[in-house]
């Protein structure tokens, strides 16, 4: 049986808990267990594995890293951080994956992380509006600092401080897609568009590194495209999507089409920035000629990977 | 006519100049320079590329920022530091080199950074004796709270100060052989094993990261075996080895056979460090099978390649 491709979108809670701080060992434990729930899809024998994730509290890490150093290492831009997580987690995660593969007897699966551009539009209306907080929390005084000094848009962030926010843009194409293609066509197992990619605009017919972060969920759509991939499983933290998610009135949903789904997130079920994005890029998939897409828990992912768990998107 | 394959294996002058900040700009500035070398080989139709290259400015100002945010921050081992200079020097690599050829309408060329891993042996003598200084100075007093409180090894360096020493043992093998093999046997240009790859011993039957930093020559040369290179070029701050070196009876090589190039070490023309596992990893191509191995001067990289300028390693 001709195997099929699916990419796999892991959360935060992923490679690090809440409440840990963070040391290497912390962050290798729960990417073993991630990777555990990974190499059972590999072992079924029915998938090509793509894996992409997020990288929130690496570069959170990074930030405050470059911040305390900053009189004797110049601190690098967005672009540069995103770069270094990717390399730091897709090292924990080509060596997990590894060790259990191999211990299970596919040792031999080639396997390893593809360092990865997103294209994002210089014209994106997001450019104008920078929304997604990173790093640091700061005073009011601090913040106008940074703004003046810096050039940094700094807002206030729910009560808890003052916080860097930087744009959001829409991934357009994963600038290395014929690299990771080769490798998909050839069974390898890549890790790829870490942390939703490194954002590129394309000026002059140059690449070029901006200050911006892109949704991983919606990265990694693009990456699920652009490799022909038959499935997009995104992974979180709930085993499914919800309708008037935490009211008495709440509801699991098994499957939603892409009709209902856009209904659904008209209706304003999905929260900004959770899990509207993932459904969001569960219906690009899907418009864009997916087979589905399937949102659900880390726990839960190969039965759901199986159509008997999560939320199933489906054309009809 | 059938491309040759040769690993390129670029110095730190390839990424940052003596006596920068190194500023992300600064880096991509020098980057871009180097990439311009490589771009002229891959333009001449006879050379498939694989790129490698040292990363101990990198490293270093890692350590520093580590160091700086410790209280809030945990600071990482050496395998997760280089992990994470291999994503930012691969992404400053492959975005130049890509937007080099891109301009020279050889955009086509799928071109990305390939996280590795290195095995080393855990009995590798090197791991009784660490000798391989990384990161800041200390004063006497520092060295010796830093060997109590983390049990790092601290010695005096030249008189310039303490510094922490590490373990360089002797590279084994590219854990992601077959993973950059596939790619280069489909014409795509990689970037792998960067500052030496990531260290990682074999135990239990599984890979695990260690506290170490690997000679990115004589892991360069690891690599151009496990891709079957016909050639090795490293890249160095001088256009030719030499005899002598800094004496009036200074003499530059364009040839030395094998057997010459092992008199000499014996003789003790290299220095340790520097010269040394240069020669010692021309030396272990050739007789591992390679047509020659090349060291030469970034800026005379191309006629190095084609025999014309360098020292050329050759078997007789």
């Amino acid at each position: 049986m001709e195997k099929k491709t699916v990419v796999v979108a892991l959360g935060g809670n992923a490679i690090l808990q809440r409440g840990q701080k963070g040391t290497l060992e912390e962050q290798m434990s729960s990417v073993y267990g991630t990777c555990e729930q990974l190499a059972e899809m590999v072992l079924s024998g029915k998938w090509r594995l793509v894996i992409t994730h997020g990288n929130g509290p690496q570069v959170g890490s990074i930030l405050l890293q470059q911040e305390a150093a900053k009189e004797s290492v110049p601190p690098m831009p967005m672009d540069a951080c995103g770069s270094q997580t990717q390399g730091l987690i897709g090292y924990m995660m080509q060596q997990c994956l590894h060790n259990i593969l191999d211990a299970r007897g596919k040792g031999d699966i080639p396997l390893a992380t593809v360092v990865t551009q997103v294209l994002v539009d210089k014209s994106d209306p997001a450019f104008q509006n920078p929304s997604k907080p990173v790093g640091s929390f700061y005073t009011a005084v601090e913040a106008e600092e940074l703004n003046e000094r810096m050039g940094w848009d700094v807002v206030e962030d729910a009560g808890r401080g003052w916080r860097r926010v930087v744009p959001s843009p829409d991934p357009v194409s994963i600038v290395e897609k014929e690299f990771i293609g080769i490798l998909v066509k050839n069974r390898a197992i890549v890790i790829a568009s870490g942390g939703g990619g490194i954002p590129v605009v394309r000026e002059n017919g140059q690449y070029r590194g901006v200050e911006a972060v892109i949704d991983k969920d919606l990265a990694g759509e693009r990456l699920a495209e652009d490799v022909g991939a038959q499935v997009l499983l995104i992974l979180t933290d709930v085993p499914q999507v919800k309708l008037h998610y935490g009211k008495p009135e709440e509801k699991a949903l098994s499957t939603m089409t892409v009709e209902e789904a856009k209904r659904y997130m008209e209706e304003g079920h999905f929260a900004k920035g959770s899990m509207e994005p993932k459904v969001r890029a569960a219906i690009r998939f899907v418009e864009a000629g997916g087979e589905r897409a399937v949102i659900s828990s880390l726990s839960q992912a190969g039965e759901a990977l199986d159509g008997q768990a999560g939320t199933q998107v489906v054309r009809s």
